[in-house]
């Protein structure tokens, strides 16, 4: 399984690939961190963030991308500049027919590192144990963009596993 | 000179466009309203957005795009979903190599109607008087995104009439 996550954002976007399944190692197939100047046109910088996660969708072909949810609490000055950046990626996902998901920050904090409260250097140091990586994944965003599709890759599977389980079961009733 | 106004939403998204320059009447040339179900996957949502607004700016190749500026302290529970369509016009437009501009709530309705605090009503028997249309336009999504458009003509003619102003000044000078 291929997972593309994407940590969104205006100034710096991280995208991360990974490749595996759950219970196995994980190898790390790509990291980038796409970057806008704040003084550029929003409608340029945008453009720039679109074309950046399309060119790594249509490259890598994942068959997941997952983003970071975006909660409006979470930080007024930047908020709509995240939100906008999520929402080019889950349309460049969709537009392919890749399936799409989102996890909050803690959602992702706790499947890395068993904390949902993990500070970014416990969350990058857990990255790089998983991904038997020797360099750090910089700026955060890269670390934070692995750890989304490493979360995808862990939680997917066991909702795909849970629904399967239940599925059984169902089948077993009928039976 | 043809604007193209979006009026951002994930729900409901209104695109509006109008002809004319200021100064003169102006005239309706397309008004809709791209509606996705709150049930939907988010980013099929997202896609069909992207898709309804590419599509109208493929066929009335406006000379400007104009979106309605987000702020996340309006309304948080609906702002992710307004800043993401807002995003996807933006990259609509800057694909392909259209003008965008964005315009605050208030700065519309001051246009349109001499006030800044004006109610939804107001703004839509403005747009009908200044379009000459006899049925009004529904739901208010629809007259907001033509009244950006109307904005956009009045305002944005205003500053390039400031700018040639300011151009031939310094040309003056330099002679």
């Amino acid at each position: 399984m291929r997972v593309l996550g994407v940590d969104p954002g205006l100034t710096r976007c991280g995208v991360g690939v990974v490749d595996g399944v759950a219970g196995k190692p994980l190898s790390l197939v790509h990291v980038e961190v796409l970057r806008t100047p704040a003084a550029q046109d929003l409608g340029l910088r945008l453009l720039a963030i679109a074309e950046g996660i399309e060119a790594a969708v249509e490259r890598f072909r994942p068959d997941a991308v997952v983003v970071e949810r975006v909660f409006a609490q979470q930080n007024l000055r930047t908020v709509t500049g995240t939100a906008q950046a999520s929402g080019l990626a889950l349309v460049a996902a969709s537009r392919l027919g890749i399936r799409v998901a989102l996890h909050t920050p803690s959602e992702v904090k706790a499947a890395i590192t068993g904390s949902g409260t993990a500070d970014k250097a416990q969350v990058t140091a857990m990255v790089m144990r998983i991904l038997k990586l020797t360099t750090k994944p910089t700026p955060a965003d890269a670390a934070d963009a692995l750890a989304l599709a490493i979360c995808q890759i862990w939680r997917g599977s066991a909702v795909i596993q849970r629904e399967a389980a239940v599925a059984r079961s169902l089948a077993g009733v009928k039976r």
